[in-house]
């Protein structure tokens, strides 16, 4: 690249907001992407920081010394830097904190204080507070005294001499209300609220359910600390849904696209691990049936049929009843319910595609009862995976563990085994 | 339940907010669903019908007579009505249309235009516009002569007298702002805006990106003709996810958890048929070496893991690459580079894992040529999955096709007959 090109692309670069950088520097392979962050003013590095993948932010700041590190770290409020602290080398947090007032100090310390996760994690500190006994007037001029109001606020918050959260006066009433009348007349009493230990998927359910902007939370005391805003609640929604997909497929977070091989290999290991073990079981599953096999070649090329079936179904099971559980749609009482509808569900399947498969299988190898004894593995094995596909997330829930996390493989590894099992014994029993 | 029993439940439901009472209908079984459906008022049928899932609207608008249905269809907006004409019975849509006036309807009509997915679709018509030759004063005063302003409300459209749009003054801005000033000196002119055949997804992250609550819609020519919201895009990007997770899991969408077994069975089939079809496909390969099975066995109990661990890396590096496409982080030309550190990763993965599975295989079955064999072919079906894993989502995108449906499958599909072909038929090259 050409000195004139650098000085034009800075150019452009500095007329962008910075969450556009964030994502250009996501999409540039490794080298050229830290030519441009060299480019970027420094003024966004905080924030763009903030906006980047876990992964991608390794890289940026493994770049910057730690001089230019403090410099970004102090451009950003006391929640931003709680987010960002984890990531950055201790002495650097150490001299921003330094440079912090009592209050904002006060505040990182609370915001670290709390587990990934919670709403006290993600709160900020932005709060515009009222009391209850002036006019909307008098709110009005106190308003026009800020520069500038914390983002998306939505709402006034309406606390008493002991910062008790008393209500929340939404901008909309406040705009359409009459000066004189006094916030306590129209200020909403009935106010959704969080706590700093809840949940944040919690929290964002319902910031979805009720179409909420901002939020406030409070203490046990009832006193208001800080507020959630709609912004971070579609961080933690998008998060939330990222973290399944890419559980799903086995991947423990994401990655960053031009990570080297080694990261890669970090990112993947576990998973493939888990799945040689489960494959190897049912390898030795197959292994105890090897005189069968030997005696009926056949078997070899139908059991992967089975299992395959097998698996696919008990993952239809079981992502609509975690999906369920997760919604807090589906009470642990009602397992028994549901399990009678799969049980339907896959015995008609079994009935149906077994049928088929047995028919085929019939056909090909000109053996009626090779046919009968596969369409029975399968509805034997649909059986097991819809048991399956209900018992294990239900039973995980009442451990207190997260059934979204290693249900799939789960489920996969029994219904393989499983279908080995049932279609090699059955087949042991009958046909030899 | 006792009559004094239902009284009291609908004095409580009377109390709920609407997305609460959709989300008690969604958790009950369907003759206790409609029992507390006939018990909510029903002022706010319409606005309950838009918050609950698909599946549990069909069984909610099946129990209502066209009287009930109108009546609550009247309730809501232009745009709320479009999203659930689809769903009502034709002639409910043309008497609640009828009942319109002009500008309404021809909103009605305007949305139920655009096709589903797209901002049109998605879009509202409650908008605040103003002139940029007023005062901030008059902007305050103009109003206070609303009732309420619209949900959402954070910015003003500023537009001139063809309705073309200039700008938003953001009431975050209005509040602060010297009450003479001219509302061209405060309003922002770098606004992002949408067309309505944009795609919502791509809407969605645009507000996730910029931190939007709402957003003006525009035409070609600048007229500016409706709002996005923030609590609209919310929901794009849970039903992105939860498409996406359905999709993964083999389920077409979103099930009522009570719904009668027919209804699951046609929401699982096709997933099924097509498992099927790829699981013969995989035991056609199989057939193919019978003989080699026949005089070696042990190929039959350790083809599952040859299989089986492609699948998984192919899953992995699929689902890495099809995020990459969706966010527009990866362009086709990156590909090429991608596919080598796939291919760095495959290697490792296949020499190592491959290595340990090729230990055991010839400590338990005593054959140092079936270890290596073993070897051989799961470095080899990991290439072949990591070359699919990156191929199959980049040509599905140049085909304009969404990479995310099927890719799954399809790379399971290769991964499984390829693991096939390559282990049984190194070994009857190499071991008969």
């Amino acid at each position: 690249v050409h000195k004139q090109n650098l000085v034009e692309l800075k150019q452009k670069l500095e007329q962008l907001h910075p969450a556009d950088i964030a994502y250009i520097l996501e999409a540039l392979p490794l080298n050229e992407r830290l030519l441009v962050w060299e480019l970027v003013k420094s003024e966004s590095d905080g924030e763009i920081l903030l906006e980047v993948s876990d992964a991608v932010r390794e890289t940026l700041i493994e770049s910057m010394d730690a001089h230019e590190l403090v410099a970004a770290a102090e451009t950003l409020d006391a929640d931003e830097l709680a987010d960002l602290a984890p990531d950055l080398p201790r002495q650097v947090v150490y001299e921003v904190m330094g440079a912090l007032d009592d209050e904002e100090r006060e505040q990182l310390q609370s915001a670290l204080s709390y587990e990934e996760g919670t709403v006290g994690a993600l709160m900020d500190f932005e709060l515009v507070n009222i009391r209850a006994d002036v006019s909307c007037e008098v709110v009005l001029r106190y308003l026009r005294r800020f520069d500038e109001l914390p983002h998306h606020t939505d709402k006034i918050f309406v606390i008493d001499d002991d910062e008790v959260l008393k209500g929340v006066l939404s901008i909309r009433k406040l705009l359409v209300s009459d000066p004189d009348a006094e916030v306590s007349e129209v200020m909403a009493t009935d106010v959704v609220t969080f706590h700093p230990e809840d949940d944040a998927e919690k929290a964002a359910l319902a910031f979805e359910r009720y179409d909420l902007v901002t939020a406030p939370v409070i203490d046990d005391a009832g006193k208001l600390i800080g507020r959630l805003t709609v912004d971070e609640m579609v961080d933690v929604i998008r998060e939330e849904s990222d973290s399944e997909v890419l559980n799903l497929a086995g991947l423990k977070e994401e990655e960053d696209l031009f990570a080297p091989v080694i990261d890669s290999l970090k990112n993947r290991w576990a998973w493939l691990a888990i799945n040689l073990c489960t494959a190897f079981l049912a390898s030795r599953v197959i292994g105890v049936f090897e005189g069968a096999i030997q005696h009926l070649v056949a078997l070899a090329a139908l059991m992967p049929i089975v299992a395959g079936i097998g698996g696919n179904s008990g993952n239809q099971t079981i992502t609509m009843i975690v999906r369920a559980l997760a919604m807090g749609q589906l009470q642990v009482a009602q397992a028994w319910r549901l399990w009678r509808k799969e049980l339907g569900v896959s015995v008609i399947n079994g009935v149906v595609w077994g049928g088929v498969i047995g028919s085929v299988a019939w056909w090909l190898y000109g053996s009626f009862p090779l046919g009968l004894v596969m369409t029975a593995a399968m509805t034997l094995n649909l059986v097991l995976a819809a048991t399956l596909g209900v018992l294990i997330p239900v039973l995980m829930q009442r451990a207190g563990r997260d059934p979204a996390v290693g249900s799939s493989v789960l489920i996969t590894a029994f219904t393989d085994s499983g279908g080995f099992f049932i279609f090699l014994g059955l087949a042991s029993l009958f046909l030899m």
